[in-house]
């Protein structure tokens, strides 16, 4: 099924981050015309360095999704175009929700009504986040559960995933989206844990400094390996059963936040973990046990997770171990 | 209950429209101390007409909910804010998502931040819509359905009532938010059928022009009266009970969309109905059969809609033939 990537044109939309970086990769492999659009917003993850191996394969323009007329001219023949672009703060987006508003709402709008405009047959991937699901009302978490956001950028980033439905459903355009469960993995920016933490508890193993987890850390997680989640979005983009569908991405299986802290600290060879009361306002975004339903991706794109988190953070050390000084 | 708004400083934000008009009245009766904000902005229903007979019991700030500053000033000691302000047309929105998304949802942040540092104290009640809500999987729809949106306006108002809670979870703001069916009544501007087509039946009828209705008008939807519905906005503001809770608020029942019209001609004593198929599109917008499930309000608040259909048209037909000049 990849294989149709051969020749195709697609463009990722705030591409030079963990997970568009994450797809250039294979997609250079696939034969595909890759062209990359990133802001470079500091701290948001656009990183020169995780493309330096593909570098003379992919084009590369610096420029803001929110340019709606340099949009225009990047979309047109484009023959897919996967939606990364993003404020992914939780926090940050409490402390301005004025900009999550205009990144992750405005922007897709720009995006979309480009789309409609001058590129109305372009396959759409949105690439979204469990992070709608909030606090669900039950494990696993499959695809139409309601949704209990706990901040700002959840709520924005649902609209936003919303948006293409819409898009769909009046216009037409061929969208598929995608909530991902806790990916981690290289290419990632461990600057600050801030977007990710499970990939800064590798920085910190790394730099053999300890490892706080709030609480007891019993609450479970699905986490997803990147270069796995990468494979489903990618079948998103060229799969025809995929089309107007919202597929889960995660291991579908749950593990303690405290057993990945753990093995990271095992893996590692060096650094613990540190159990600490919950700072004040920090339970205002935990949102308990957290598995994802995945049958649907499954049955549909026979997709499924394959790389093991013990594999999976292997990877992930090796990775940052020998590539570091280009991520913090 | 409503005794406790005697003397209590209310803010209608949004206030000189339908649904603030109709909340100003018996706000006024109960001895509040009303003020209201509108913008005024063209063809979005603000109307001085509407509190012609308590203009000189209302203090009016013509001023936009955007205006932070103006905001600022007046929230401050207020004990009950009524959050009405809104742009309210589906296809609007379409035409324009950019414009929606900064009033419905950049202009509810700007009150809710308003709130927070100005007046954290005062409850807050977010007048919503059963639109989140799309095409329900089942009727009538519960509260915690999942919401199937179906143009940009319904995804930036669900995305408001969210904020709010939001606001509640991590600064205690004391919100409560409803989601009202089709509304129908006095005080609703009657220009265009943009914002409430069954109001604007009314004046087809009133002016003798047959009343046009998409395919046979079978599908059902759930009218409620607007007093009867302020009456449970009011409640909303001062029981304890209403507390970070979201209610429907409907009359539980399903009417077919033809015998309102039918109705309407009927108790007009002119105009007719004319069966028309769906214009290319408008099929995009509706929603089928819906019904509210109101058992929340009522278990929880106590109330529930109280005028019938009859008497609620034959009230708002009386309305108009008297006013008309003041809406259309």
């Amino acid at each position: 099924m990849l294989q149709a990537y051969h020749g195709k044109k697609v463009l990722l939309v705030g591409g030079l981050g963990f997970i568009g970086s994450t797809l250039a990769h294979p997609l250079v492999e696939l034969g595909a015309q890759v062209r990359i659009l990133d802001n470079f917003q500091p701290d948001h993850g656009a990183n020169w360095h995780n493309i330096g191996d593909i570098r003379d394969k992919v084009e590369v323009h610096v420029t803001d999704l929110r340019d709606q007329y340099a949009l225009r001219q990047l979309i047109q023949d484009q023959d897919v175009i996967f939606n990364i672009a993003a404020q992914t703060s939780h926090s940050d987006s409490m402390v301005n929700p004025f900009e999550d508003l205009d990144i992750n709402c405005r922007g897709n709008l720009i995006l979309l009504e480009a789309c409609r405009h001058f590129n109305p047959t372009a396959r759409v991937v949105f690439v979204g986040t469990r992070a709608y699901y909030g606090s669900p009302e039950q494990t696993p978490v499959p695809e139409n559960s309601p949704m209990h956001p706990r901040d700002i950028y959840s709520i924005h980033r649902y609209a936003a995933e919303r948006y293409h439905f819409i898009y769909h459903l009046h216009y037409g355009l061929p969208v598929t989206a995608l909530r991902i469960s806790n990916i981690y993995g290289p290419y990632a920016q461990m600057a600050h844990p801030r977007y990710n933490v499970l990939n800064f508890f590798v920085r910190l193993a790394l730099e053999n400094r300890p490892i706080q987890i709030y609480g007891e850390g019993h609450q479970l997680r699905d986490y997803v390996y990147a270069a796995d989640a990468a494979e489903a979005l990618l079948l998103a983009g060229v799969h025809p059963d995929a089309l107007g569908q919202v597929f889960n991405v995660g291991s579908g299986a749950g593990v303690p936040f405290r057993t990945l802290a753990e093995t990271i600290v095992e893996l590692a060879g060096q650094s613990r973990c540190e159990f600490v009361p919950w700072p004040e306002g920090a339970l205002s975004y935990d949102v308990g046990d957290f598995i994802m339903d995945t049958t649907a991706l499954h049955q549909t794109l026979g997709w499924q997770a394959q790389t093991s988190i013990r594999e999976g953070l292997a990877q992930t050390i090796a990775f940052y171990r020998q590539h570091h000084p280009h991520y913090w």
